[in-house]
């Protein structure tokens, strides 16, 4: 757990014009952005539910590029091209055999030209953003650079947040579980300082709290929030209760025993909860929400949560593409 | 070689009627549902042939779940959805990245959010069984489910039979090799007692007889079938010889050396059948056919065998998706 | 390195009429064919650039069947067939599960009923012609094998050559490094020997020089070519410098290390070079050109090499499917 910087600054700000632009960070957007996305969004979610075959993006071709292994992400983005009409090249690269082969540089420079667009995930942090300053032709979109920003998760989950809670300004969000390493956290946490009326709480163990630059972040925009051990301090309160998976790759072994299963989310606490709440994840989950909790009706994270997220890439690409 | 289920029931019938219904089992069509597909395979075939491009699956989206690596069925399906203008997302998910990550309920559940339909591929009996009743929104087709059921290779291998055998009720089947563990075994000897004049002979080395549980499915309907262990007692009067491949992985080295090579079809075997018979195997084979045979008409596995695998998926995607 | 076959003879021509043929080998094209392609390519460049969504290839579909992984060649052809408005269907398959599994011959008949075009990349010398025997509906493309032809991307290489330089006849082109192993030099080398007037260096460590037999198909078409070793001998004079990668993969050890980093191109070496050229490589490179070079004009290799060779793989698509 060292202290690796997680966050790049000084990015090209959407201002409401989302065409040929790159996705990189949360922290590109304003409000102005965010409605024309969420609006878009409910067009995008129409056509996918009753409105195919759509010829929205004939033509058009995304690169997924992915420097480590996702299936999920992965087939979302290919899913967001593909109810638009519009088409992939789809590149799974092993870091390793980057190590051997030729530069990231090269890699970039050669796909911008079979394409339109890339959606790069990769495990470093700031990699994706170098990407973009390489490639010329093609806009990037941010899949996730290691612990890094996941931007487009963020998107989707304040979209969900927003189809319960029009008014985000009075909401209480709580994250929970193992923030130092979860990089939606950093990116909706950074999306949630657009709301200045906003409270939030960061539940977790001592030893993986919130990354230190996102906790700046949040300083120096006057964000009311907390840091806290243990959950049952808010649980009554929550409007917004995010749990994070404890990611056992980037933890000692000994502390992932410490903490494994015991910032996980059952039937019990769930109880404990405000009827008018959701129970947000962004999955993967290996155990931290009892799958008992899963025909909740707050439990949003495997229905609203995924459908959501094909909806906000279709209107991302969309709007990146053909403005 | 323990005794393990193979077989699951109480499936719903198609009925005649495809649209939106999982396709799991040879148990869930009758005469005229099957009559009904190999209407439209036609028509299909034609397409495949001289009809492109077809929109008739344009806006579709299938996905390719694979949770072991296929080659063939995989291209098949894809080449399917792409044939009718439709697209798919393709995965291929070891069971061992699904081990350590997320269960396989989730995954279910995400993919069917990106999607129209999934086809599954699974190493363990039941498992694409359990995904359809997992999935909520979307159809499920099995495309092999361990030492199961294979449905949609059992489908055109029928389609390829009546091709040559309009009236299937007349003729003796013979399935030759290792039977145990040879799913498209199960779906066809299941498909066949639809036609009850059929008389069908199982022909295997003892250790790797047919299944018990298919064995008491033909016994319950009255399918005049045999056991035996020399091809040379029925070779003559076989009007379908139905080729296995000897599964390795599924059989002691022991036994599989005894078997391996012993229960294969050569130029000599194939003089003592009909001038008017047919010579099938469901592919991959590893030497049970000596491709000296490949050129003799009677041989229809590299020919109308795969082709006809296509032209039925085509067929089921188009009525399950758009009836 | 033993003395091994790298050459196929006896081709069907392309004599300008490229519909349904396969393309196999450089030695199948005349000034006619290259003609007839370039002229398409220059309609393909401007379809990519400005006149999507194209339908040229609607309905199309080719599988990229690949034996050893590669993501340039890959994705160069899955971005031209895409680009049209084709689809793909994509199959990486490792040599090794080849070994245990069915037949390449097997393989290669059960994908042609999938599709209207099977692009093949095989580690093995003489195979993807091997595939082209086989296969008996489809074309074959040749996407590289092993140490013998590329012919593709000769032809785009040549198409750079001759945008910069429409007199082919007139310019003197060396290959610089490591000539034994790397099949885009037998390519291009047999391509420009179409040009009577042309002069060609090969620069190499003398135990990698260029192949034999290609070195006597030059000799019989009475080339004027020499070969060198000291690369300060020609590169005052050189109209195209092509560099190659050293191939780790086929060198002992013990040369790689002689080898490595003395066939390389930095400022020096590219000081002395004449304005008016261009300096290539099929990429990937390994460090044998150094990244100051990427933006000095005369260097193609990241701009206009890889941009044309989906240009001219999108017009050979378009040629063989359509004519």
């Amino acid at each position: 757990m060292k202290n690796q910087k997680v966050l790049t600054t000084n990015y090209t700000k959407i201002n409401g014009d989302f065409k040929g632009k790159d996705i990189l960070s949360s922290e590109q957007f304003d409000l102005l952005s965010i409605k024309k996305l969420f609006s878009v969004t409910g067009q995008m979610a129409a056509i996918a539910k009753n409105a195919r075959p759509s010829d929205l993006l004939k033509g058009k071709i995304s690169t997924l590029l992915f420097f480590e292994p996702s299936s999920r992400t992965f087939g979302s983005f290919s899913a967001s091209m593909k109810q638009l009409g519009g088409q992939t090249i789809e590149m799974t690269i092993s870091s390793s055999s980057m190590a051997k082969g030729e530069s990231f540089e090269d890699t970039i420079r050669t796909y911008e030209a079979y394409c339109d667009l890339i959606v790069i995930r990769h495990p470093e942090v700031g990699s994706v953003q170098k990407a973009a300053e390489i490639a010329k032709y093609v806009p990037i979109i941010n899949a996730g650079d290691g612990i890094g920003e996941h931007p487009t998760q963020a998107l989707y989950d304040l979209y969900t947040i927003k189809e319960k809670f029009p008014n985000v300004n009075k909401l209480h969000v709580v994250f929970f579980g193992e923030l130092a390493h979860y990089r939606p956290v950093n990116s909706l946490a950074m999306l949630l300082s657009l709301y200045p009326g906003i409270k939030i709480s960061f539940v977790s163990p001592p030893q993986v709290k919130l990354n230190q630059e996102v906790y700046s972040y949040l300083k120096e925009r006057n964000i009311q929030f907390q840091e806290l051990v243990n959950i049952d301090d808010v649980i009554g309160e929550a409007d917004v209760l995010y749990v994070t998976r404890v990611k056992k790759e980037f933890l000692p072994a000994k502390l992932y025993k410490q903490i494994q299963g015991k910032y996980s989310v059952d039937k019990k606490l769930v109880n404990k909860m405000k009827k008018e709440s959701i129970i947000m994840h962004a999955l993967p989950r290996v155990g931290e929400i009892s799958t008992e909790i899963d025909n909740d009706p707050r439990a949003v994270y495997l229905k609203a949560q995924v459908r959501n997220g094909m909806y906000v890439r279709m209107a991302l690409l969309k709007l990146v593409l053909k403005g």
